[in-house]
């Protein structure tokens, strides 16, 4: 299997390089080919500007989705976009890596999503009409691979539980696993978090690797998140709010996940 | 009273740019001060990283929040970091505005918020002990000012209701909202969020204009979001989970807002 590791951390002698180098040895190991977008030593340009496609008119009105869909169609993207798409076309499963910086990804992924994530790419895919509101969330160029986060954060677990203060850590991903990776159709793994990264030593390090190791074993075999896929019936189209009947009277980001049906 | 402006759009011709204009033009008129940080126009770097401060040895391993800390404390962070600090000191009121990209700000705004929000300025504030953890959440350097979103996305509203299927909107921004604005001290206004931004003729801007004018009017008057504070009893610490009187059984974002009571 193509496993592409999306890597967003600027020091190599860190915990997030440290679990970065074990993974790719656990996966080569284990007989995949793997590609590495270490975007700190790429020197990744974050911010999405005209410059990101050749051939506008230097004084043309930037339109941050309509250039992309042209330069996309076109064949006008700037080199580093058209590379990092191929290697998601290539890749059967695409990990993102990175620490937890004020509740989201650093800027520098945040800046690789959006560059590379161009109009017609990984959303203004398919009919968009009333009745179709195009191939997204579940469907899409990237449909039929799976993805997983590698997330490190200060905080305590339970910073991050049901009722603590963070909010819950399934719901601050949440634009991440279902809004960047669902959405152009990614199946979603649970994500692999890392609590309290000031508290490591070399036991506690050993058994996250342990553990991560597995979770990496694993790849083809876990479960993804059951988000609901939005051309399945669960939504009214253009709406695109939850039909009655589905998950009734729930509210807010779980309700986009089916839940286990319990028979009797 | 000094309002700052932050402002995350690549190009000025655009309905964030025109709207940009518009809250200068309309906060001026009433009297107030106001600074512009226009991250494109300034080149804002996005990227956090071992340059954010001089005078560290080259060979130096990089502590993201370590060597912020040492830079705040010893003066050596780089000059633009510093020229934010300085204006977000200045401020009573700060607003962030962007198009939502990936349902969060763009990399560059994210980028702002890493470099310029230092270890001992944004976080790592006041005590940290097993009784006291820190000043956050409520409290902190930005304590006493005020914040808001204005907030431009092509989704439509129903997309961003409760049951809509991007999440609702007060979820999505939660983590800008209650993480990075609440986070530091900031009291938080309800954000000004427009949606379907594809569909805005004339008469719509003028409407928009009309009720973010308003909003504006409004600033010093408007009720902010009612998150809990952290250091105010309804958190265990060092758990930081919500204490179980209180929003009994509730979990999730919301419940650390607190709800209206209602006298019989």
């Amino acid at each position: 299997m193509n496993v592409l590791l999306v890597y967003a951390h600027p020091e190599p002698k860190s915990l997030n390089g440290s679990l970065k180098d074990f993974a790719v040895k656990r996966l080569e190991a284990a007989g995949h080919q793997v590609q590495v977008s270490d975007l700190y030593a790429m020197d990744w340009k974050a911010s999405l500007d005209a410059d990101d496609s050749f051939g506008r008119p230097a004084d043309a009105r930037f339109d941050p989705s309509q250039d992309s869909k042209r330069a996309f169609k076109e064949g006008r993207q700037r080199q580093d976009i058209v590379l990092e798409q191929e290697k998601l076309l290539w890749a059967d499963t695409v990990i993102l890596q990175f620490p937890l910086w004020w509740f989201s990804m650093p800027a520098i992924l945040k800046g690789w999503v959006e560059r590379v994530y161009a109009y017609g790419f990984a959303y203004g895919v398919g009919e968009h009409s009333d009745a179709r509101w195009g191939d997204r969330y579940g469907e899409g160029t990237l449909a039929g691979k799976r993805a997983m986060l590698i997330v490190t954060t200060g905080g305590w677990e339970s910073h991050y539980s049901p009722r603590g203060i963070n909010g819950p850590i399934d719901d601050v991903l949440f634009p991440i696993q279902h809004g960047v990776l669902f959405y152009p159709g990614f199946d979603v793994l649970p994500p692999f978090v890392i609590y309290r990264t000031s508290r490591m030593d070399e036991a506690r390090f050993s058994a996250t690797c342990e553990a991560l190791g597995q979770r990496l074993d694993d790849l083809w075999e876990t479960a993804p998140i059951a988000f609901r896929p939005q051309n399945s019936g669960a939504y009214d189209i253009p709406q695109l709010t939850l039909r009655d009947e589905i998950a009734a009277d729930q509210t807010g980001f779980a309700a986009h996940i089916k839940q286990a049906t319990h028979s009797l």
